[in-house]
């Protein structure tokens, strides 16, 4: 490697923070500094040899202003806009693009595709998972820049985003005891995954304080789907000692509450009041009435995981950190005090 | 430039096709090839000068290998997943890497975006909607490989591909025809899109075909939500004289229109038969019972957006196509022979 200039280069020289080198010598941010500022910064980074090109310039300084972003499952999940935006907007707003693979749930296809991203140079990776996980990071990944995005994992050396499992049924109980109710139900996924374990645990803590117990029959799990949730909600909302309220583990679990509500006559949120979790637009919008429900902060998660690994780029030594996000209500339709 | 071998050129040499070549020296995929061809081809690219790192063979033959794909609005649209999932596999199998850049509704980040894809020396952009729409290029694509994705242009020069709406259409009719259906419904997009003139003017087509004419009152325009099917519904299926089937321009219309049934305690499809249009399957397969729809093509509408690129890559005088791609019927248990 001969000279190795980089941006932090050029900023110093220029008297201005890197940022402002970022959005001056990108095309797609220049209009947000000042004009005379980008000629400065433009003739300092030509007398350093920082050059405007990406592809010369990432030969050179070993950034190529290029992230990756691998993740799982796109098809078939519909937060991942929302997280890919999220990671997109961070990305795009510190002079950096995006490139974005998936896997499907194939490891060798996915170590495959890490390394291809690392021959296209990119200077470091988002390993994005669909929903909350413990993973193990491949191989390829050790020792290079690395943030994981709704996943978590036992290395200390990978910083990490996740949604507050336990704060979102934490606040599920506080609105449901909020608008008055005792006899409190919870349709929880089967499934061995933190979001269950959180959600649950943070949902009879919440009760907890409250002086309210979560009793044994009034937790079913099933599985996380609009079924699941109808065949739950069916069983829960059967016989006279029904609980007025239910708190599901997502809104799919929640359309079939609903469902199952109909089903039974009784009516939402009248007779039995219903929260999720997720804030699914197609699901909590389209429900009638509105489902209220605990937006899982996927945009936020993306912007946190680039900011973080860009940190990280800058800053090698910087500590690393395990993140979450708190996943705030959406108000619609679906509480109401209880009847009587 | 100097040399400019590329990937044709390693392939004429090793007597192999360039599918085969591709996959050879790409770490992703060279599994999918014989190794002892794996091991011919990487001879002859050596000794042509074809070099693996896609970085420094990119400033040389001017091919980076990389796929742009801009697109409007990710983060709101269930069906991003799929269209970026088909372009990524399709970009992929053909040792291609794809960055994906989001614009929201924003024209001039847009254009930014696309210069930043062109600094980063992408070989061709992938210009994608969110739904079938006519759209002006920005100019910076012009005389640039381009492919336009779920949308369409009055610019001969560009290739596209789009859903054939006017068959999804048709087929609707086909089907509720078949089950028996005289007395018939459809609830339109009241927006001014190719959709819905495209599905309307198919669904009319279908029934004049069997005899059948879809009167006037038996067709109502509203919002394409689940609150705009709701309301279109319990409009039609009020009164005496109302149909057996509805028709949906889209799946979300069409829970509308099961809220508006159960409202009305109608069953379906006892009382009343529904088809969509999309296969989302969050609602197609969350609704009770399963709505059966027209899957929009947005995975083979990615692939087919890619393999066109490639195509025009490869032989910058290929045809320009304007695409359309069926929307095949997936069937859940929505539709049933009409009472009596």
């Amino acid at each position: 490697m001969a000279t190795k200039v980089n941006i932090r280069d050029v900023a110093k020289a220029a008297g201005v923070s890197v940022t402002t080198v970022s959005h001056a010598l990108s095309e797609a941010h220049s209009s947000r500094v000042n004009a005379r500022t980008v000629e400065h910064i433009k003739a300092v980074a030509g007398d350093l040899g920082y050059a405007p090109n990406r592809m010369a310039s990432g030969l050179r300084n070993q950034r190529s202003q290029i992230l990756g972003l691998v993740s799982d499952e796109i098809t078939t999940t519909p937060f991942a806009g929302a997280m890919i935006q999220g990671a997109q907007d961070a990305a795009s707003e510190h002079g950096h693009l995006l490139m974005v693979v998936n896997s499907g749930l194939d490891n060798e296809l996915e170590r495959q595709e890490i390394r291809a991203l690392q021959q296209h140079q990119v200077d470091g990776i988002i390993y994005a998972r669909m929903f909350n996980q413990q993973v193990s990071v491949p191989g390829e990944l050790s020792g290079r820049p690395t943030i994981l995005l709704d996943a978590t994992s036992e290395d200390p050396a990978l910083s990490s985003v996740v949604p507050d499992e336990f704060a979102a049924g934490e606040s599920a109980a506080d609105l449901l005891v909020a608008a008055g109710h005792r006899t409190i139900a919870m349709i929880n996924n089967e499934d061995d995954i933190p979001a269950a374990h959180g959600r649950l645990a943070g949902f009879r803590a919440g009760l907890d304080r409250q002086g309210i117990t979560l009793a044994a029959d009034r937790l079913v799990a099933g599985h996380p789907s609009t079924a699941g949730g109808r065949e739950a909600a069916l069983h829960l909302l059967a016989g006279d000692s029904r609980p007025t309220a239910l708190f599901c583990f997502n809104d799919q679990m929640a359309m079939g509450a609903y469902q199952a509500a109909g089903h039974l006559r009784l009516t939402v949120p009248a007779d039995v009041s219903i929260v999720g979790v997720d804030n699914l637009e197609l699901i909590a919008d389209g429900l009638w009435p509105g489902l209220s429900t605990m937006a899982l902060p996927h945009y936020e998660m993306g912007r946190w995981a680039v900011l973080k690994l860009l940190d990280e780029l800058d800053n090698p030594g910087a500590q690393r950190v395990q993140e979450k996000i708190a996943c705030p209500l959406v108000e619609r339709s679906s509480v109401a005090p209880p009847k009587g």
